[in-house]
């Protein structure tokens, strides 16, 4: 045990997720970084580590109460106070809700909404006796109003951002700063480039968003002074119809 | 199997779910009516029938995608064609988001949010085949806005307002008619009679809702005509802060 | 002086305003309605009266505090308290920001909105010491987000929509009801015939909205008793996208 | 005529007006400060020279259509292109709706919304000549919805915003940022400290806004890289009800 701060991020499995661990281990904190499971995150680790920053890999299912409670007990036990939570798992996948299934309806919620409010409780938990602690969500726009086809995307996102909000009234006052990124473009990923090419094509005038960028809006939120904390906070290309 | 036009009701234990069954049922519809336990229903059934009107009630678990597709299809083939579709459960228990257990806020999600995904879907994807129908949900103010406390019913009520804004953009220009009503206040129940005597105290002067009003302003939407469809409407007493 | 019940449609110009004003004055309302110049007004008037309504038509410069208060001072002193008030100017001239003059910029808003404040306060001042009362403004999308090339009448119609319910929640305690009908959508007028040929030519299939459905709305919402008003209600045609 | 870049505040008469000024300036702008007024700037030029930066003070009626055009002929004719330019007038002045006068309503329209639109239009042609710039607006809540006794302020609140997305939607595409800052809370200003003295002393807790933290904020909008720009960015205390 040291007195070294953790930022805790569930659901680095993509670049997103990545660049945010990144950014905050080049602070000086230790990166906690999560995935299903654990292989895919070595890179990242390594990544972090190469940089001279430190970081862990853990594999957890953070739809599973228990694991999450485990691990977030581990990490506090073994390797620092979690000063800093960042939820990043998505789950964005389209459908008519003519034959949208209960199954693919269920587990997007699980993943994007129903972990969200594992994890962050569970940390929470743990900030509310310290009194300090920044708990950062990452939304979309879909988390703003439905869209066809978007029922079930939607309504998680709905949900994640009703848990931000809903902690953010409750848990400021307690001195822990709660916020939602609203995400609003094509992100700089492989799964960008392999299925909307047109969309990534316009990566040389900037028009999908670098995650690195997104991380230091992370950064930024995290490292503001309590009398002026944001809640909310979009983000899109400058060529983005909105 | 005849012509008659049937509403169905999912969630009419309360009573707000029963006045708009007895609305619908006092405009010539048949009402089906569904709670956990059919027993519970039969004054409701009784009160439609001694009116002259038809109804039946049906025990089905809401949350459950066996039994809401064979209620459907029992309806459709042995009732008559679901005209309007009316989702009314809700499940509204607060809690500090320090102490939401797994399954409390699962729970509330499924009762309040999952349920009404499945059973809005079964039915539209019938009315989509007649290109007719209404589907009208009941929302909240907690679905536009998380508090303190209520990060598992605003997550729920987000989930449903995301779902009814997502059916109204996909199904509108397939003639179905999607709404959501936001009820901004206490209603004339017993909950509220024996839980906020003061809030009840005001009924004399009109403060708390009175469920046939709701129950109007459901068939009041299902009769608009499709040039001027409403989306979504809030409800409140003339006396409510907000 | 007399008892009868007065309706006072500010902007019954078009046909809208001219739609709400008959629908009122079939309930037994006298329509008081006014533009600024009175003899358009004549063929609302002759009609309302060939179908054995009472109607009264001003010429009134809106936006003129002198001239507005002359006005409801006279309605009310020689015809009757005015029950309902409906402002219904709008003033949709879209123009690049780069190009948009002060002059247009605040006549837009001097119409479409101040005009709103005046009226409404006016004849909020006399409901408020008779404790009943209905203030209906007819807002558009504008009102709710800003648009390229809409600076002007979005500024105009967001400024309505904020007057609207700063007065539902100043004015709602003291039993005045006050609602904002989000009007989406074309609507059936000799503007949208010349100026949107094809957008016209789907009136067959209820593609543009009927100013007496809009009316209908407008009644319904006066109608509401006071344990449930509404504040806010959208209209659009079925086959719109939004 | 250099090439220095400069940053237009309108409104720079209150504290957070001038703290967007000195940050700017720290980073090696040019700051120009506007009010009615230029003797009261003298304090803050004064306070950006001596910390080595360069500022100038212009008296300017921001509401003032030609006065305005000549402020900006002037800057960039005489010092240099526009780089930034933040709208910073507000009028908080509440009033029962039925006490607001017509003068009242108009000025604070005019002061808080008309002027921003002026001046921004004006920049604004500028900086989409060069494809390049920031223009940021202060908000507040009662942009976001209106409230008792808020009707003229809320009004005018909800026009800028209205004006900052509707330019953010035309002008994002010609590579122009604009941002809309919603303050909600207290600011530490002496208007705060000599009326709500009770609110002021909660300054030891971070319980009101420090205008320099306000300010590293509209920086921080102006720094973000293209690829991921903020529209609108909430400020508030950690302590703050909302």
């Amino acid at each position: 045990m040291n007195n070294k701060k953790v930022v805790l991020v569930v659901g680095a499995g993509d670049a997103t997720g990545g660049a945010i661990a990144k950014r905050f281990a080049q602070e000086g904190f230790v990166a906690c970084v999560t995935r299903r499971s654990a292989d895919k995150l070595e890179p990242l680790v390594n990544d972090i580590r190469a940089q001279g920053g430190e970081a862990h890999g853990f594999a957890c299912d953070a739809r599973k109460e228990d694991d999450v409670i485990a691990l977030v007990e581990q990490i506090e036990n073994q390797i620092g106070p979690i000063e800093a939570f960042v939820f990043n798992i998505g789950a964005n996948v389209p459908c008519s809700i003519l034959e949208e299934t209960a199954r693919k309806y269920f587990k997007i919620w699980e993943m994007a909404c129903f972990s969200g409010f594992l994890n962050a409780r569970e940390v929470a938990k743990r900030m509310v006796k310290r009194q300090r602690g920044t708990i950062l969500f990452t939304g979309a726009t879909a988390g703003l109003r439905g869209a066809s086809g978007f029922a079930a995307f939607a309504g998680a996102k709905h949900g994640i951002r009703a848990l931000a909000q809903s902690m953010a009234r409750e848990l400021g006052p307690l001195n822990i700063h709660v916020a939602h990124v609203v995400v609003d473009g094509a992100i700089d990923t492989d799964f960008i480039r392999d299925h909307f090419p047109e969309k990534y094509a316009t990566k040389d005038q900037d028009g999908i968003l670098d995650p690195e960028h997104i991380a230091d809006n992370y950064w930024y939120l995290h490292s503001q002074p309590r009398d002026a904390w944001t809640f909310e906070l979009d983000l899109r290309p400058w060529s983005e119809r909105w």
